[in-house]
């Protein structure tokens, strides 16, 4: 499967670069690559315990994308989804280790316990105070003693983080972290594998299936289930987690293990927050990406029963855009709909001569609706003159709630009822058109001028010009020509429409797709229709 | 494909939902469901101008996921991939909207430009003060006037969201914006399309190709391009954007389509970096899931060329963590490896009876290989006996270099040597045994003593114990047996190498990968090492 990678050998140390590149200068590594890839702070003094934790690569942001105040001194990467050498380590204590001590925080695979292991004796005989805890939060294997270390290892590397922050001692860190590492649980599921860097991808999921309880090296779940929705899916990982809640608040930490979609993360979340009444899951930290498996389809979630204490140390801000802090979980809040979605129904008036102007329109579109239909067909589906005389027999019965006599008025009241009846683009369109030409009349500009700013609206929202080939190619003209008289316009109005038939690219509108060959010779079905409304308009004169 | 929701239907507001659950209830929404989805701040007073954005879902975190003090009053969410109604974005607009007025941030597509636009006339119609800006940064389709919104849009809510939070006009606010727009570009590259919820996948990407300048909802890119590799990528993209660099420091957002891993956004990140050597581009948001579509296994980089004012505008903090901030790129920081990686060489020494001792063990390993090897083959992969055997010739080899007169030099250098000529994990193991057993020493311990320490590390490290069948099986017993006299301590070991044969199903090692019938009757092989070595030394005793 492509990539966006130059090569899986120099894949992880580029990816480190380029953290190191965007970090504003707060990360610097060691001069070791290829073999050895340590991260850490350029801020950091030795005056405190260090906190280095590390691994197999993969599993971005862990570790290196952690590394900053108030959270891991340093990051030892290994190659995707294999331990670092004992040297790599030994090298990350020596550079950031000072007469406080280091706490290596090691996820339980037994590459990395083993290096990580040696690497603490060598540091030790070199005179280095150096404890290690081992991360074992996983919970899908529980007949076996090795649980595997997966995404519960960030409230470790929070918590730890803030104690040797406040300056506290080597032992009382890692007693921190011991008890950290004892209160919490983690599982995930997944929907797919994931794809390892110049490997072939395993197809073991069938599609309808989930993996439950799976590792984050693309090793196989504990068990196959079937995979309803998310919220089976939530339920079920919910379940095995609950007989790992302690007494009092629980942090839920939502993992996106690679590839899921920030959509379904906040579906999950929802699912998360729903399932609190239930339970005593009271703090979320993300939905994010903390702990991942490279590309894989799947979240997991990690809980721990924080005291107070603990509580405020993962709440501790701290300035890595990676850590999305912790925030209470709290019922959705809804506020009323305000007043005004309702148009107001306009006080319906008489006015002779404006009704014999729209029943006029309205008779033109009428028994103009084959001719554009027939129009339309060239270049569309063929239904512009059946949606125009739909609209004039629906705008025609609708004449008598009409204020007739009030143009301010009528002019959205027209927007309203056409948006109504013509749905799709061409209804917003006008109701544009007639919201806006009432909003000037609003500001006491004459109809001509009104109608010009209508106009001006809907080509600087639908973005068409004269000669994009739609119906503005015979309004705009007929508009000008208007202070002039209405047979100006109309004439205006013909040769701007048949204009349109030379146009051999449509711009806008659903013309802009179809070959330019089906285009030329035809009028465009709006323009002619602006065009035999102010020819009506014109001959009825 | 199956996918982390309840249902196509209900997918975008129960996202919604899990995004103000989250929210620590800094967000609300208008009780609109199902048509009408806003988002809003619940600290917002009315008291500046309100910046909305919005459009069709599936772009996670935009919009929604930048409301917030700083950048986004409110957010209109439509479904996945589709406008929201005027009526949804009418309601936005009230609910938000005071004296000051209010922006409408859009992205540049037909059916946001119509609802968004008739939205504001129905606004203003209310009395409102609403503007529209509409967002057209995608430079992928030089010939059509109607460029799309890409995530450049984010530009527009940082910068103009500063500017409201500042307190300017919404005729102020509405020009910057406007500036912002007028110097921004992105172009996006994809490997794979994306996965519409409720369809099927389109296949158009042949493996080994790439889409360039694709937009955001699945539409094909301008033109399939070979993909080599992540830098030949970047570069194209960089090449279309470099027309459209300004005078000034350019400023690179680093957008994640959907499902890029972390890792490969990070090497893409070192690219953008790279290439900086050779253009203006200077700071850089981002790699981080800004403006999504869906799943896509692709980026973006959008560019603008940023004057100090809207630089400043850029890295105003918010609190948002979706919001990665800015950074300056940098060079990569290196620091020089610290000193003592490099193992201190022991000053040679003599003792008769340590050399004897060691020069035993190494015949009687070299002696067992075939049998030892034969057992292995029960359990993994024949081995043992020849690892062992090589390490005991190369030891032997080596007895001239050892410090043999003093205990606390000689074990490290033992484990050293070790862990250099067995390697894998047995080496490690026997390093740490041999490490911690020197630094016992160092702090005054007698042998025996010592030695019971490092295998309390080994078991510590390793997370075996007694009954594991591991070497421990038998070293356990004969080092607890030790102070009782060799004699006592090889009949120990036997006895525990003897009864690994009875362990049905090893818990720690590579044999806990094995079927429980081909282990019992056999003994661990590493458990018969130890019980050889320690009969052998007994016998010659």
């Amino acid at each position: 499967m492509t990539q966006f990678i130059n090569s899986k050998e120099n894949l992880v140390t580029q990816a480190i670069d380029g953290l190191l590149a965007t970090s504003g200068k707060s990360l610097t590594r060691l001069d070791g690559y290829p073999h050895i890839k340590v991260v850490y702070r350029t801020d950091w003094d030795k005056s405190k315990v260090a906190l280095i934790s590390g691994g197999g690569s993969g599993h971005e942001p862990a570790h290196a994308g952690f590394v900053g105040r108030g959270m891991l001194t340093a990051a030892v990467c290994g190659e995707v989804f294999a331990s670092p050498s004992v040297d790599a380590v030994l090298a990350g204590i020596l550079a950031v280790t000072g007469d406080a001590g280091c706490l290596l925080i090691v996820k339980n695979y037994t590459g990395d316990r083993l290096n990580f292991g040696l690497a603490v004796e060598r540091a030790r005989a070199l005179g280095r105070k150096v404890e290690m805890v081992v991360v074992d939060d996983d919970i899908a294997l529980p007949d076996l003693p090795q649980a595997r270390g997966l995404a519960g290892t960030l409230f470790v590397h929070k918590i730890a983080g803030a104690a040797a922050e406040a300056g506290q001692s080597l032992e009382k860190v890692t007693e921190v972290a011991r008890t950290v590492i004892a209160g919490t649980a983690s599982i995930g599921m997944s929907l797919d594998t994931c794809t390892v860097p110049g490997s072939i991808k395993e197809d073991r999921i069938a599609a309808g299936n989930a993996e439950l309880g799976l590792g984050i090296h693309g090793e196989a779940g504990v068990e196959q289930v079937a995979f309803n929705n998310a919220a089976a899916a939530m339920q079920m990982v919910l379940e095995k987690l609950a007989p790992h809640f302690g007494k009092g608040p629980v942090v839920a930490l939502l993992n996106n293990l690679g590839a899921t979609t920030p959509l379904e993360m906040a579906v999950l979340a929802n699912e998360l927050a729903d399932a609190r009444a239930a339970g005593p899951v009271e703090f979320i930290i993300g939905p994010s990406l903390l702990m991942t498996s490279l590309d894989m389809h799947g979240f997991s979630v990690s809980v721990m029963t924080a005291d107070n204490q603990q509580l405020a140390a993962l709440q501790e801000p701290v300035a890595l855009s990676t850590w999305p802090g912790v925030q209470p979980i709290c019922e959705v809040q809804v506020e009323r709909l305000p007043d005004g979605l309702a148009p107001v129904e306009p006080i319906a008036s008489e006015d002779a001569s404006t009704r014999a102007t729209i029943s006029t329109i309205c008779d033109l579109l009428e028994s103009s609706e084959s001719r554009l239909n027939e129009l339309d067909a060239k270049s569309g589906d063929g239904d512009t003159g059946s949606t125009l005389a739909t609209a004039a027999r629906s705008l025609r019965q609708g004449l008598d709630r009409m204020p007739l006599a009030d143009l301010t008025q009528l002019m959205p009241a027209l927007g309203n009822e056409l948006s109504q009846t013509m749905g799709g683009s061409s209804g917003v369109i006008l109701a544009i058109f007639f919201n806006a030409t009432g909003d000037a009349c609003a500001r006491g500009l004459p109809i001509e001028k009104a109608l010009a700013e209508g106009l001006a609206r809907v080509s600087q929202v639908g973005g068409a010009v004269v000669g994009d080939r739609t119906m503005i190619d015979a309004l705009q003209p007929a508009l000008e020509a208007l202070p002039d008289g209405i047979d100006k316009s109309a004439a205006a109005a013909r040769t701007g429409a048949d204009k349109t038939a030379t146009i051999r690219r449509a711009k806008a509108g659903r013309a802009a797709y179809v070959p330019e060959e089906n285009l030329f010779g035809h009028n465009d079905p709006g323009a002619e229709a602006v065009a035999l409304v102010f020819e009506k308009l014109a001959a009825g004169n």
